[in-house]
């Protein structure tokens, strides 16, 4: 049996060589774009996304390399999120995963449109997989509308999270913001894992499940982190949120409940996928989400 | 036989009917977000690239309601890349079309999102409605492709714009940027439309041509606007690319010659359409770009 840490490195290395592929590196007069995207495409994260895409749709079917598309596009549309919430005029942050923010390193122009080009260019290398294939249209086709899906939430949630910055908010709009902005890439990159291994649909309904809790988990522990993290670590300063009046789950339910909230909610993800043969990466994926250090 | 200008205002009424059944009204957390996104795309725009994906496609068929999201997209799209271009980290402008743009009349941050939300859904919609109806997906994948081949041009485009601003730049680059900044989408709309006609390749390759001619027609006229134009009745200030150091058709070759450029140009996208039976809509489109006054 692999590690499972073998196992991530190895699909995370995966999906970086599949992202090099991507890469425009050739001579024109917009180079430093095409360097801008590479500069954040290849920051070096942790890749859970794509990962999950992977990993739901080998629950099913061993031909990973069908998903590797949505893989790469899935980073991409994570990646464009990033630049543009780092923006002055969203959050600011000079620093992202140990490195200067795409605006800080080129500048706001240039990641304005380095975010406008990844989102495009997911779109785009997806539309040229269906076009150069002809097998399984269908799905792959309901699989780019749950990434469109997904993205049209993430936004939704990322405004939300812009207009209550500073404010008080109920625990009903945190919690919104966060299965949006955090949540629904999560949610979608399972989904489009099972949709494309043609998973039934009570597997698909179970996995869904699963997806909202490791979200939730996900944001609740990046929420722990930005609290109390090590910032070399994480690659960025501790404690802007509470500076800034962001309401999150440790600044409106404390750290302590906030703890409670992330160890019960990854047992309901555990206890989901242990019902799925193969389901051991997935489960080691919650815990992983859990108890993380960055 | 209709009048030119009667048909492109009950093709743009048209359009903007069309705009409407997908404004977001519910409400919703992001609510200001919906709004944001309504107020630029009902700001009241020509809608040519709309409108020529609609003619386009009359030239063979008469069913335009099919052609009709692809034409609610590309004005998604064309009104996402004006909302980022007019950000203070691109051209910084306060005025489009006669009212405060986006970032000026909400805040960065809403107008950011609202483009990334313009460019998502452009994509979204036509996944729907692939999704949703069974015919001929074949034609509307290429056309989601020519669609998506365009985005990218044109933010290729617009990065060379910001990277050269104030700088002498060659007539090669000056072609470069314009080529893909206006150029780009106007030539998938063209293309769009006889696509989804089932065009002949023939036909297909004529057209865009004539659809590159009208492209760069479209930049030399609203260069030379930009310099003698009537602010009021552009909306927005003459003059600014001049001060700005903006490397333009005019600023490069002086107002004659661009004026000159511009009748060239016009007549040979006019003799292009004029091999096509039922051009004559075309034709006067074309006209139209050379001749406006906004």
């Amino acid at each position: 049996m692999i590690d499972f840490k073998d196992e991530l490195v190895a699909k995370s290395n995966r999906i970086n060589d599949e992202l090099k592929k991507y890469l425009k590196k050739d001579e024109c007069p917009e180079k430093i774009l095409n360097e801008a995207v590479e500069y954040s495409l290849m920051a070096g994260g942790k890749r859970i996304r794509p990962v999950l895409i992977m990993s739901t749709y080998e629950l099913f079917k061993s031909d990973v390399e069908r998903v590797l598309p949505f893989a790469v596009a899935m980073e991409m549309v994570h990646t464009f999120s990033l630049i543009h919430d780092d923006l002055p005029g969203i959050d600011n942050d000079d620093y992202r995963r140990g490195k200067l923010t795409n605006h800080k390193k080129y500048n706001e122009a240039t990641a304005i449109l380095a975010g406008d080009n990844l989102l495009n260019n997911a779109y785009n290398l997806i539309l040229n997989d269906i076009n150069n294939n002809d097998d399984c249209k269908l799905e792959k086709i309901q699989s780019l509308k749950e990434l469109s899906d997904g993205i049209d939430r993430m936004i939704a949630g990322e405004y939300v999270d812009t207009e209550f910055e500073g404010k008080e908010i109920s625990n009903q709009y945190l919690e919104y913001m966060h299965e949006n902005k955090t949540g629904a890439l999560i949610k979608a990159s399972v989904r489009i894992g099972a949709i494309m291994a043609g998973a039934d649909e009570e597997s698909i309904n179970k996995l869904t499940t699963y997806a909202e809790k490791i979200g939730l988990a996900f944001q609740v522990k990046d929420d722990i982190l930005s609290e109390i993290g090590d910032s070399k670590e994480l690659g960025k300063p501790v404690g802007n949120d509470r500076e800034r009046g962001k309401c999150t789950y440790t600044t409106k339910y404390g750290l302590e409940e906030a703890q409670k909230m992330l160890k019960e909610i990854t047992e309901d993800a555990v206890n989901i996928i242990s019902s799925f043969d193969n389901g051991d990466f997935l489960k080691e994926l919650a815990l992983y989400i859990a108890n993380r250090n960055k």
